[in-house]
């Protein structure tokens, strides 16, 4: 009996819906960020970087890449252990520390990704309310859906940032029995916001727990970059904060904030977190360096913002179709799969330019787009350029220009 | 309404069965390993590490922190993206290739922790394969669990190691239908080894795929590290292999090992995979140097096996109760959680010797132990210490010693 066919086909479903993903390697380089190194089937090629998650090029920062060289050559390369056994470093335990004081809690628990903390929190803390049901927002990401199933438990799915609809699923529960509500600050492929007071009035007056996701804001939004909560005033309303380390602070690693016996009890019952190594001490180290970096310094989200602000004014003036968002993220709709794979191939091949193609499963089918995000380090002349090479794509693969007058910013 | 009694009950739970866990906030020191700083209470103290799953000590190894440092000071800190959207950097790219060459296999796949590799792993497979039924070894770790759960397919527990057992419940399905088998290696708590052979020769018969979790023997065993199953002459009859960077390797991450339709559909399928962002590549390259370092050189393994043996005859001689056990690991039994953990505690407060006692869930209750993990640089001395110390505790905490004839190793 052999397996071969299964996988074979598997794939060719994916090629037939023209799914198939091409990862593109790459070689980033240190102080010169968002230029990097295209490893292309023909040989190196040099390349912008326009679609990184390293939102203000934290990765590059002399004290993030500092805090982890330093770390590794006093401490060595990995933890050696899970955390119960032996894999507790001091660098994760200030790390901790830390992320607590940003989001204003009592506690923080790091784990391995920002996957795994939505993944194990939200199963856990769901598991030990008795007879819970989870509100999760229809948008919400995979890792969240993810921990929503694994808790087992009851679900509601309200739609996308509709509190209407989210207070009527609210108001059909018994008022007793408990309630968790989940949901994104910052939705990542659209780059919309959740009405984050409106929900917190919500939890409030149903009596629901709330759970936010700030994987994409923290470190970008608020005064000391403790994200969208913070920036609204809504911080000491949220139960739960969770966020990654991997993208405004150009590491790698997840974590929860919360007060002090909610981390306790999903430090000791989740098995995401329990059965896995604990993170090296140089990744924490470097992680704790940016965000006590973005602690204290504005320039990096105010430039963040100021060039994604650029960013939609050039491209709206050159008639591409900027799909309309508050943030930091330059969604270009596109709308099929073939297409968008089409002038994401044009833009590296011919303009060295990397902007990955978004499909299917990350968004809806019909959605399909290329995502923009640009950083603190793309200047005036890489976003000309950026706007050139799109219009010049645009026409190639025979997708419409709109000429329509310049919309505000 | 207010959900804190709820966390709090949880807790008080766990301190009522004497199981509520604390961490020791640990500092290494690179090249003195397994040397390093206890960050007690009270203020640092130095202890010595006999419980780390950095088996070889390769997280210290220079060739593995100088990749690390090299590698970020080159490239910064992250990898800015998930594998799709601008996360795979060329060092993890060369990580796969070194892997798949490693365990002879078309093609590899890096996950962020050994964790996520089974989880996603195992239930990515299972779902591609219609109908398909699992027979999953009843020790297995919960990171195997938790993919067998999340495949949400039939499964069989087989018996532990027990060939007959797995036979039987083979035989009972129809013949066509898909069947996958997962085990361990090398089961980490108490040291025993699967029969390898055995069951690929139930696999062949019964027309079933194999997926070995080499997590603690990778790097350790065969003649370049590929494990127990290249120990075994059994690689090829394998058709997953899976296992960790962090342990023998010393750094962090995990991955499979398949023919490359396999790992095309896994990457391709498993939203643990796809929605997560990437290893740094300072990480990557490190695994790589440690890999690449233990493909050659043979001499931690010889020195590794040799002090295990060294451990286990000295504390046999003592009279400690040590496990039978074929391979590095020595666990000594204890038998409850209260008396672990007493014993734990005395010997890190008076002896400066850190060994976490194992509990619920990690191994069955009444089964409590402390799991010692002697490594290439634990010297005599270190070893005489131990056992002395151990002896003294056990008095202390009023356990019996054996005064038998010291068992042949
Ligand atoms: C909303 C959201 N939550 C969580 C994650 C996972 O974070 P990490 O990359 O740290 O696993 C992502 C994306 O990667 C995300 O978009
Ligand atoms: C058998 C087994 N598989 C997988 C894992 C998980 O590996 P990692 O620590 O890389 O997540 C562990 C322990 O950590 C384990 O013992």
């Amino acid at each position: 009996m052999t397996y071969d066919h299964y996988f074979s086909a598997a794939l060719a479903r994916l090629h037939a819906e023209q799914r198939y993903r091409m990862f593109a390697d790459l070689e980033r380089i240190a102080g010169r960020f968002p230029h990097a190194i295209w490893h292309s089937p023909s040989g190196p090629r040099p390349v912008v970087i326009w679609c990184s998650n390293d939102y203000l090029g934290m990765g590059q920062h002399p004290k993030v890449i500092g805090a982890m060289v330093e770390t590794a050559t006093r401490m060595g390369a990995g933890a050696g252990g899970t955390r119960n056994i032996s894999g507790t470093n001091h660098p994760l335990v200030e790390l901790e520390r830390e992320l607590a004081d940003l989001h204003g809690k009592e506690a923080a628990l790091v784990f391995t990704s920002g996957y795994v903390s939505n993944d194990a929190g939200i199963a856990t803390i769901a598991n030990l309310l008795p007879n819970c049901v989870i509100f999760s927002d229809a948008w919400n990401h995979n890792s969240m859906i993810s921990g929503v199933r694994r808790a087992g438990v009851e679900k509601k799915i309200w739609h996308h940032n509709d509190v209407g609809h989210l207070e009527e699923l609210l108001a059909a529960e018994a008022p007793e029995r408990p309630k968790l509500i989940v949901f994104e600050a910052l939705y990542s492929m659209d780059g919309d916001v959740a009405p984050v007071n409106r929900i917190c009035d919500l939890a409030e007056r149903y009596g629901a727990m709330t759970y936010i996701d700030e994987v994409h804001s923290a470190g970008m939004y608020g005064r000391r970059g403790a994200g969208i909560a913070a920036r609204e005033g809504a911080l000491h309303r949220i139960d739960v904060v969770e966020g990654t380390l991997a993208k405004a602070f150009g590491c790698l690693g997840g974590y929860i904030a919360a007060n002090a016996d909610i981390i306790d009890a999903v430090r000791s019952y989740a098995p995401g977190f329990i059965f896995t190594t604990a993170l090296p001490p140089a990744v924490c180290a470097a992680a704790t360096a940016a965000i006590r970096h973005l602690k204290s310094s504005q320039w990096e989200r105010d430039r963040h913002q100021e060039r994604a602000a650029r960013v939609k004014s050039v491209l709206n003036a050159a008639g591409l179709p900027v799909m309309s968002s508050e943030t930091h993220i330059v969604p270009l709709m596109v709308g099929n799969p073939e297409t968008c794979k089409q002038a994401s191939d044009l833009l590296l091949a011919k303009h060295g330019i990397y902007v990955q193609p978004i499909n299917y499963p990350t968004v809806p089918r019909g959605t399909e787009r290329l995502r923009i995000t640009p950083t603190p380090y793309h200047d005036d002349e890489l976003i000309d350029g950026l706007a050139e090479a799109l219009v010049n794509v645009w026409g190639r693969v025979k997708l419409p220009l709109q000429h329509h007058a310049v919309a505000a910013e």
